[in-house]
């Protein structure tokens, strides 16, 4: 049995810090790598990405809006053409930084404010799909369990990996647990371990109803951005290692 | 007999045009393509992409100091680490651009403040020797005729091509005479159509003081930045093919 | 009588020019200045600062989004927080670079996307509105005729101008024809300079529909972004002018 | 008695965090806040701003090259006109958001690589010189104790302040040990701390030759991009205090 996790990493810039990469890249089994568009500079981006070659952790580009000053959190009514291609071109500025650093972008995970725009909005989802695929048809989109995006991807010819995460709530239907309402973000290390155990070895979870809820996912997100988030991750990587599940990335369950 | 013919191209950013591609597209076989640091957003370099492609002009990556207000054209004490993930990175993402657009990037001209940097500062010229080998050793790397740098990417394994500029005088030791002396720029286009057809059929080219200088060339650079250069860039190309040169990329004579 | 012209200026970035600000100058009575937002670096603001003072237009601040790739023209999910800092600092380095060229920023017009968005937008518009007022609130606000932006503005103490656009069909209600049917933009300069003449004159434009509509208009909206455009804004400033309607900024009528 | 300490603040951007801002309020009589050029978005510089002025710390602009990526460390060459707007805009983003936090820029320092360069040459010095005077010409410019650039500043009628750097070692002839040499640091607070209680008490310094040096410093300058930086800062405000020494504002002492 294996599970993979994965972190948002390379996110700093120039003289700015953001997480710990390296305590997170002794984690996962996956790094989403800023490319330069809503974090990550050449240098940063380069040193995270030689870090991830020597530990054999998997590297996906972490594809974003134009928006460094709000992170890529912030929606932008983009234009499909504009979008696929930024998407182009942040996937192959990784994937040069990356044969530099004697490593490879096998995944494509995008960020913040697209990452939840596309889950449900086709437009953009479709020139996501579209810039992945003019780069290269083999690289993998990473997409929120269960959201549109994923079947659209995969009828377009992508193979997908769908992912949990670690410290949110679920709703019985299978959505996200909003940030407005309590029981949205888990903070408790052990009972966030417990969930996936059991995500990993039943493919299920308990929903914030108290119903068992079926989810279908090959990764597990986890944070890096303050040390209680590093020590969550480390926790959940403990409890399954513990249990028999072993951390390796997810291409081999990919579909 | 055979010429190349390369321009800056792709220099528009969003909204903001720069000079005519679709016209030089038709007069030069290399262009140097933009790649989002001093100029050149993604779907804008997509776009020149495309049209390269279509018409078969080979394309190389244009890298440039990060400095889009400033086109480029102000020199920074970059270090050399920097550099070299700045290069590595604009290569990669034009990489990714060009493999969208059908076509690929098969040298490498850094531009600007950069490209007159790089002549002869040995630190910074390193830096982006190390960062064309670092993503692709088979990249050229175009140059100044004459400059050191080429001296120092061929040692260090690189194929390099030599430039020579249409538009510019020459002194009798083959440097390019100063902006700030007369005879710096040529702005007679029957004059320079036919100091470039000798430079293409005997390698020479008259210098400041009339004497003749030997000049070892595999490219011309020429520009596009007005209609007025766009005149002389076509009146040199037919005049070239006039006289039985032909114009291509310069992949073939390259060492 | 009199009126007031305005249009967008300053909008070049670096090397990049954008619209003939000279020729524009000599016909508006108001310059919409970016601020570096969308366009417009320190030094091309200044110098169309610099031409504006000697003729004696009066200022805006044109304050945009912060996306210079999309010139601002694509709407950003940004927090009322970020959106009042954003303007005051758009806003104060205007009045800095106002002062460097012997003239004063007298008003303020959203630009593109954030102007379509506070014309309804309660949120995005009061963080406007308090910008605003937190660097000087006897700062004018531009807005579109009709617009509930206006009111809003007018209820926390702004004084405020309404503008219509020369080039624009109205509906009967007074909004204007979508760019999706057909009318929205008019192109014949004599049908517009007619137009404006009886707006000046009556307050009065003629909808889509043939109707006549009362617009409450102290300043309208010229382009200068090709010759075309120049063209139909100085036919409107001559109409005007022939008909003994003064060109003159809009702040005696502001209200 | 009275010595000012001043330090660099406001050196967010966006989700990047730098420094601690508001333990450094507590220490320092002045502030040198970020203006968007190599640090600060427009929301983080107004809350430090607002910070600033509830404690009573005086403002002042920290302009630097336009180099986020670089933080302003990297020297650039840039055109006396430009840096004259670019400086022009910065002071003024700062004095819009300084009045929407109900403070006033009082001074000007130039940061980083603007900073060394501009201690000697003159070109861009008085480029600096030139974009503080239009604006408006009571800003203080702070500068290097001995540098030429506060000569040049006084003969074009700029009121300036000097300053000294308290973990910094200084030569016999008064400039400071080069950072490639040993002695250029102290980390010491207990000897910085006596150090600077000397200069603010005798306007006297230990030289790195053990001579002693007599400094004309009006401010001290102090570091809070970390915790040993910021217990530093304290220690030399604790000692100074402690020896009656009152901690404010240069402005009355400044010449």
């Amino acid at each position: 049995m294996a599970m993979d996790l994965n972190s948002d990493l390379g996110e700093g810039y120039g003289a700015w810090r953001m997480g710990d990469d390296a305590a997170m890249l002794a984690i996962v089994s996956s790094a989403n790598v800023a490319c330069g568009f809503h974090a990550g500079d050449p240098l940063t981006i380069l040193s995270t990405l030689r870090e991830a070659a020597q530990r054999g952790v998997a590297v996906g580009a972490h594809v974003s809006y134009p928006d460094r000053v709000g992170f890529g959190r912030r929606k932008m009514d983009v234009t499909p053409a504009e979008l696929e291609a930024d998407v182009v071109y942040q996937i192959g500025a990784l994937q040069g930084l990356a044969a530099a650093a004697g490593t490879r972008v096998t995944y494509v995970k995008p960020h913040g404010a697209l990452y939840n725009t596309i889950a449900e909005d086709a437009a953009q989802g479709d020139a996501v799909i579209a810039g992945i695929r003019a780069v290269d048809p083999t690289l993998i989109l990473m997409g929120l369990a269960g959201a549109s995006i994923l079947g659209r991807a995969r009828d377009a010819g992508l193979t997908v990996a769908a992912e949990a995460f670690a410290d949110r709530g679920y709703t019985a239907a299978g959505a996200l647990v909003s940030r407005r309402e309590p029981g949205a973000v888990l903070h408790d290390p052990e009972q966030v371990a417990e969930r996936m155990l059991r995500l990993a070895t039943e493919g299920a979870i308990e929903a914030a109803d108290g119903s068992l809820l079926h989810l279908d996912a090959q990764s597990i997100c986890v944070h890096g951005d303050n040390p209680a988030a590093v020590a969550m991750a480390r926790r959940i990587r403990d409890r399954l290692v513990a249990a028999g599940v072993a951390i390796a990335p997810f291409h081999e369950a990919a579909r």
